[in-house]
């Protein structure tokens, strides 16, 4: 709250900047968390993948888009990154005793999610205006854009098992079998969520949220008409990959298997493109220089978010951080 | 197991008899798990309505076939009649707080069931084959059969509102319109399951339990081909309605607003052209003059089930009963 006091003391309510967060699930979700506890709730708007989807037990399921608000609603489990705090699995172990499929895990309270998502998609209202619903049902004061309302199904194509949909590389295979590519299925015809070019293009600052760039960002900028409108903005990212692993998930692995050295230099030149600056762990200050002379300027922290805490202090780094480079354009 | 042990006493194991039980929910469920615990697993069938299906938040629920396998399986509650045993409602609750329909409860662990249930469906099984293999899964050792693979809805006709299907009627608005019809959509169309019309040619014995004459029997007797099946056989039923009244659900409430009385005499009434023998309560015994009048023999004891004993005792009597008119007619 640092950062807005410091504003409002000056009477500065009318140079307040206004933030679009991309993220995809546990890391993009608690920067947002970060910056929603930092930010006015008008001036964030959060546009989550949903490249990750599925369809299961014939429920529509959007686990970043659920790790996202849960986060954000403080409803989410800190310990295991999805799904609830407090959950129980009584359903489930009936769906094993009755020989289901079991290897994706959806505790009971979270199948309400998907139970009354699902009713509503049959209903024929667009997953925008259910997330939006959603969040105010869960107090979430701020904008949730998933990031189209069409079906895009992000495919992983591995050497071992060929072509994989995303939740069975991820859950079913835990990661394990090598990246070749990946595939947006649907992505040529998809259409950003209405509201998503609207925040963008009235956001003065577009941050790519310490997520997977291949698989979470990647699916969101792939989207037609998203990549050159965040384009035209200044856009800081933050690595989610830290001293060359990635904090959770199989960012490193990816960069690995496609014959990339995984580190923060590699995410930086992965959105090299669109960067105006980068957010660069003290760990791997010996990239900085090299980021620098691509001419991203670099805000040099600790970016590991253990603590609740941990995500607001790095929130408003940030948030501090852009508005000096505002000013510094202005002067 | 009295009357098994006594005919296996004296090596009559050859002239055991085959029984097949019609039932609804509760009170159905309830006679059937009495025979289910007397008789010998390869000797008795049981064919349950599925007119009360529906589909509600995307899920295939059969609330009369549940009823049956969770009794029969032990997993039933027995306070409420519907449901699992030490049941929660986790996601009912999030169901509630996303705004979403709540009118029909549906438990944590029970949900289970309809997931698997609606996946298996959408995979292109029957719901005979799903239920083979539910019943698998609980280890219920004897034929659970849907009347039907094909879709039927009852629907009560109501004066106040009209065209109600019959969950809104039975739990949206308990039951308190008042009846003027029934309507089983998709009956002329509906064939039995496969082993419906084989087990009815096959038994000694049907068995219409004690559920609702209009809305459970009623549906299973009017799919086309049943009816003239099981007038082929000797038929025993027992009345829901002991002392002018139901003991669960609407079935007095229902024969009253169609301008009968309701008593035991109105359901052997109702079952009149196919009945055998009926069972009637020692409070209705001024009834049993009249069945007799009408060729019925009776058989009178005590038909309120309460405890399991009670299920175990008028399964042993109904069976005992059967077997002695036998003897009688070879005789």
């Amino acid at each position: 709250m640092a950062v807005n006091n410091g504003l409002f003391e000056f009477g500065l309510q009318n140079i307040k900047m206004k933030f679009v967060a991309l993220a995809g699930g546990v890391g993009g979700a608690k920067l947002a968390d970060g910056l929603y506890r930092v930010l006015p709730s008008s001036d964030l708007t959060v546009i989550v993948n949903t490249g990750d989807d599925l369809e299961h037990l014939g429920l529509r399921i959007s686990p970043d888009l659920d790790t996202v608000c849960y986060t954000l609603a403080e409803l989410a489990n800190l310990d295991t990154g999805w799904g609830r705090s407090g959950e129980t699995w009584r359903t489930m172990e009936n769906v094993r005793r009755l020989g289901g499929p079991e290897w994706f895990k959806l505790g009971d309270t979270d199948l309400g999610t998907h139970l009354e998502r699902t009713r509503r998609i049959e209903l024929g209202d667009p997953l925008s205006s259910i997330t939006r619903s959603f969040c105010q049902s869960w107090g979430i004061s701020i904008t949730v854009l998933p990031m189209t309302d069409d079906i895009v199904h992000t495919h992983v194509i591995t050497s071992e098992l060929g072509d994989l949909p995303f939740q069975e590389y991820f859950v079913k295979y835990q990661c394990k079998p090598r990246v070749l590519s990946f595939q947006f299925i649907g992505i040529e015809s998809a259409r950003p969520a209405p509201g998503v070019i609207e925040a963008i293009q009235e956001a003065d600052w577009i941050v790519l949220c310490p997520s997977n760039p291949w698989v979470s960002i990647g699916p969101i900028l792939a989207i037609p008409g998203i990549r050159d409108c965040v384009l035209q903005k200044k856009v800081i990212a933050v690595s989610p990959i830290i001293g060359g692993k990635a904090i959770k998930g199989p960012a490193a692995k990816m960069y690995e298997e496609l014959n990339i050295r995984p580190n923060a230099l590699a995410v930086a030149n992965h959105y090299k493109d669109l960067l105006t600056s980068f957010v660069i762990d003290n760990m791997d200050v010996s990239e900085a220089n090299q980021i620098n002379d691509w001419g991203i300027i670099s805000l040099i922290t600790n970016t590991l978010m253990m603590k609740i805490t941990d995500r607001i202090r790095l929130a408003e780094e940030i948030v501090d951080f852009c508005e000096q480079k505002r000013r510094e354009t202005r002067k």
